[in-house]
């Protein structure tokens, strides 16, 4: 599947929706950043907003996305074919570029959408969507309930030492800003696991400088990236990252320096569509849990502003952006009969 | 000075170099490959070869390579002008390419002369050089006596892993081929030093895959590189390397496997030489050591086939390869006498 944001994919995929949209006696608009969204004709205000996005990663899978829109539709046409109330309450929705194209940082349309005075209509918003994650799966869960959506912060660390000849110089007068950028990179984990336990981090680019084999590095740059639903592990994680960082520079003669990097904020799902949520499941008797999502969603965005919810199936061998992405077919009905559920019973109370 | 080898001041320096050996009294001629060398007409083998290289790196110093040629030509000039026999039996150099233009590897000229039956005129290759490490003027020595190069074998690492989203993955659930390499790395000092504390290595290029601050490292590379004067220690520390590299990826559920790189021998100076080396430095009375050298030179592959010695005067700073290159006027021309102390004593003995 490649349907990037704006591609002429994309905006095919967008037309034939509307005409699904359509089709299933929903009257389909799309905003000027191109949101394709449908309700019904002579409904009014509140809407529930029910679905997901429609664009993938370049080369991704069948499920990104897609699933919770075809599972917003699916689950407006059963309640307008049982002629329930709800159906009229309901706004089907695909957001544009949630996945981002090159320099918009994604979530385009969903923030788009919050700048509208159409947010001030809408009663809240839910969401189902792939884990992409192994942890549904591996526990034995068929569902999950999403508190929130983890913060994220980059470090961006630069370790200067000296530049030097690599068989001329005696270890004792290097300054060696590899070994010390290397001694940092392996403690990222234990640092942020003595934090908190339920955060993770990542150091995924590690660059040396001059970067010749027979050069000892004179400069390294690496990313330290961390994520958690607390503020106050963030910080307390970035501290510690610090910290160590000046005492790997110290260990090898070297001088760190750390920039704050992309900083988003923990958001966190409504409390009282969580309730709902977790009714649903839990009603439904099969394996569930609460978790928070580590990768962004346009719940995350709609979450700011109106009260958001959001349901994960898992993802096989926790697999996403890629054509072997999988869920069962099973499993992705249930999860579309659970976000039927939610919908009616978020549609009564509110 | 920039006088790459080939350039056009590399060329236009031969050419000068011509004319200075020719003022000098010599025969000055260029053989194929450029290697700019001078004798007295009518003399005849064997010749003592003394000299070094006239090219640089780019934006090099004024001193790595050059002080050698015009120390042996100011060399040959002092025997002449006193009418010493040695003159005659004392043939200047300045090889071509020695620092090696890209893909060349350098030495290229010594290596070319190997090859060539003059080499079987030699009575032996004498060189004088700065010594581009901070040993002698951090030890307070005037002179090093060079008993060898080291030996260099580079390790191109490859750990594999799986690359994963670095949000949505458990701890428990990764295989960071990026903390593999980083333990590693940081570790490789520490191997090498208890291996043999005289051996040095480097790591000097890093590089994780795909190189995304959100990505967990899929594959990550290394170059390890040891430098020692003993086959045995290289061999011993190749191994320690290998059994860390395999302990770092099980620590994080990786692979490493381990290709054999650059394998450069080390090359021992002829003993006979280093001993008159020595004596001449010992009765100079000043402060003077024995010492491997870190890095390549001419000297290195002419000790392949004829006997060879090499002097090392300081390196302020130990800084090379840069205009910062400096050494003081009183140690270069104390080292020019040393070495015509050493060309005296070298053919009164052969």
């Amino acid at each position: 599947m490649d349907r990037v944001a704006g591609s002429a994919a994309d905006i095919e995929a967008r037309l034939w929706l509307r005409r699904r949209l359509q089709a299933a006696g929903l009257e389909a608009r799309a905003d000027e950043i191109n949101n394709v969204s449908g309700r019904l004709p002579g409904s009014s205000a509140p809407w529930l907003l029910v679905g997901s996005h429609t664009d993938t990663v370049p080369a991704g899978g069948r499920l990104d996305g897609a699933y919770g829109v075809i599972a917003a539709l699916e689950t407006f046409r059963a309640l307008n074919d049982a002629g329930h109330p709800a159906a009229s309450k309901v706004e089907v929705v695909s957001f544009h570029d949630e996945e981002g194209v090159v320099g918009s940082g994604g979530l385009t349309g969903s923030r788009s959408l919050l700048r509208h005075a159409h947010a001030g209509e809408l009663s809240g918003y839910l969401e189902i969507h792939i884990e992409q994650g192994p942890v549904l799966e591996a526990e034995g869960d068929e569902v999950g309930v999403v508190v929130g959506i983890v913060g994220i912060r980059r470090l961006n660390v630069l370790m200067v030492g000296e530049a030097n000849h690599a068989g001329t110089t005696p270890y004792s007068a290097r300054r060696d800003a590899g070994a010390a950028a290397a001694k940092l990179t392996w403690q990222v984990r234990e640092i942020l696991q003595r934090t908190d336990p339920t955060m993770v981090g990542n150091v995924g680019v590690v660059s040396f400088e001059p970067g010749s084999p027979n050069v000892i590095p004179g400069k390294a740059t690496l990313v330290v990236e961390m994520r958690s639903m607390s503020e106050q592990s963030l910080d307390q994680a970035g501290k510690a990252v610090a910290v160590a960082a000046s005492a790997s520079a110290e260990d090898f003669g070297c001088l760190a320096s750390i920039k704050a990097g992309l900083t988003i904020k923990p958001v966190h799902m409504d409390p009282e569509v969580v309730e709902v949520l977790m009714r649903v499941c839990e009603q439904s008797g099969r394996p569930w849990r609460r978790m928070s999502s580590g990768a962004g969603h346009d719940a995350g965005a709609m979450a700011t502003r109106v009260p958001a919810g959001m349901l994960f199936v898992p993802s096989h061998g926790g697999i996403s952006h890629s054509p072997l992405e999988h869920t069962d077919d099973r499993l992705l009905v249930q999860g579309c009969r659970l976000l039927l559920e939610a919908v009616v019973a978020l549609t009564e109370s509110r």
